[in-house]
């Protein structure tokens, strides 16, 4: 039976790019070598990074001042080498804090400077995201969450870098290729791969190139390492990159970013109505900060009864990755690109059946 | 036509690791999702991440007070990585300086404190292991790189921690799981896994439980959070683990490190037997040296005229990744496990030949 796969990272992906990536496993490029084998100085591997890069510029419209980076150690390892490299005259990187991402974010800060929190919405248990953003002590850049995958918020208006005339770093992990945006309005951005570009195992940095090298920073650390060696510094994850570069493909075939954001939002309109319609259940967060990614919602407290009802016609219809973390409880469902709407569909259906038998 | 693949890393799979990696690419433990999709918090992967832990202890007969790390930015970040947890008192670590690897490490290590070279080779271009280790000044440790792939000389004999009375740190990359050795010699072991251990993209680490744990280190760069979290600190690269466990399971089921390494041992004896008897050719290092895993050769300089005929005849037969490294120039036969000794006698066989028509 087809699985609709709700997970919110490692997620799904394509059929086609899942096709492809096994058959290059055994074969790549008819070279009777797999993938997995080839040198990552070669001509065939080297195709690879360049055109993922290119595809990355492609679809987010990114201008030349730009770089595009692939690297390992995910947005754990990002969120300390981002501050090590942006901390300046201040020593004091500025947060918008909307959750547990942005915490460790500034947990790690603080390893190599200070941090302000600027905002959170910490008090109600993150279920909104702060909109006065106002900076009042001297910072060297502001640094946000784009998506918050365990909570279900998202920024639907960005801080603007025109009116703070601050550099601008962003987590955007869990909604990257997901929608347009103005990449011109941040200095750095990264996500890693396991949502919308592709497998585990790559984290994907996109930076201004301009930004200041500080030369004496260990050589993994700094960006400007792996600006100079197009991210071939050290040996690269070769098949995480690769399969990065097949994601990137179907989503440019598929219409790219335009095209797939309508998709998203058809889906996310599905099962926010769903919600809303049926009495049975709640959303978490407040709706006008609602992620178009991940859904998060409840059984009311007085249906908590119907749980494990509920719970097993999604297990026997497929569904699988549909609770919520731990932090939050109750579900969630992701719905990244590779998602198709008859999944959101199918757990819709079985929410509004949920109702009808009760 | 089957490769002879001779690649330094990544490097050759066995046939039956990539058969299996390509179908769980498609569908992994019937499951009807692919392995590139499942979460990492799932039973499945954590069986894959246990198994894949398992057999890398039963293989090297690894005692409890280590532990088994899987981690990303390959060698490249445990330059720096190693230091910094390992430095202490002294704030100096002591290197033994065999090649561009070596020096790579001790480049690092003066990131976070100091480096002291306590023997190196590089007056002979690196074509010797150093063998007199005197160590004068007060150091934290003493680390040193077992194999030089570069430059094909290896340790066949370790610095002993019993005399030292030091921790003792190895960037084991290209020879670990090749030959058994005495791991309660060394405190810290790590590898990239693109050589004997599966596809790149992961980092094994073999740590001593006991090391001093710097609370405030960036979270990433500590071991201890590794320890503790058990490589699920944040995402694992899913894949490349999954075919480093497939990888040690065949290793387990050709019989383990004691087998593969008398294969090893033969197939190095044929090259470098037939290098020495082959008037045409020379080897670049001393021979109490010479790699098991990689044997580095040239046409001797009077022959040179013969370079586009052998490179040619085998190319024609199959083998790929013969050229030396740029700054060693000549040949480089990388003989990993999965090479078979077949591919080596194959290669033997090119360079008899060409003394027979020559």
């Amino acid at each position: 039976m087809k699985k609709h796969n709700f997970s919110a990272g490692p997620s799904i992906l394509a059929e086609e790019v899942l096709d492809q990536a096994a058959s290059a496993v055994l074969n790549f490029n008819n070279s009777n070598l797999s993938v997995l084998e080839v040198s990552h100085r070669g001509d065939d591997f080297n195709h690879v990074m360049n055109t993922a890069k290119l595809l990355v510029k492609e679809l987010l419209n990114i201008p030349q001042e730009y770089e595009v980076l692939f690297l390992q150690g995910g947005a754990s390892l990002q969120f300390y080498m981002s501050a090590l490299n942006y901390m300046g005259t201040h020593n004091t990187g500025g947060y918008i804090d909307t959750g547990t991402w942005s915490s460790k974010a500034i947990k790690e800060a603080n390893k190599t400077g200070r941090s302000i929190t600027i905002s959170s919405s910490k008090d109600k248990n993150y279920n909104y995201i702060p909109k006065d953003n106002y900076i009042s002590t001297p910072i060297d850049y502001l640094h946000f969450t784009s998506n918050n995958t365990i909570y279900g918020t998202q920024f639907h208006k960005f801080p603007q870098k025109y009116n703070l005339k601050l550099p601008i770093i962003c987590d955007m992990s869990s909604d990257i290729m997901s929608r347009e945006f103005d990449i011109t309005n941040f200095d750095l951005i990264y996500a890693g791969a396991q949502k919308n570009i592709g497998p585990a195992g790559t984290t994907l940095v996109i930076i201004k190139k301009d930004t200041i090298n500080f030369n004496k920073l260990p050589s993994y650390l700094n960006y400007h390492t792996h600006i100079d060696k197009g991210s071939m510094f050290n040996t690269p994850p070769v098949f995480s990159i690769y399969v990065c570069m097949l994601t990137l493909e179907w989503l440019k075939n598929k219409g790219g970013i335009n095209n797939i954001s309508e998709k998203n939002n058809a889906k996310a309109n599905l099962i926010y109505q769903t919600i809303d319609n049926n009495p049975l259940f709640e959303g978490v967060v407040e709706k006008e900060d609602r992620s178009i990614m991940n859904a998060t919602f409840k059984l009311k407290e007085e249906h908590a009864g119907l749980k494990s009802q509920f719970e097993n016609i999604c297990h026997e219809s497929g569904i699988i990755g549909i609770n919520g973390h731990r932090s939050v409880g109750g579900y969630r469902a992701s719905m990244y690109n590779a998602l198709e709407i008859e999944s959101v569909d199918t757990l819709c259906q079985i929410m509004n059946y949920i109702l009808k038998k009760s």
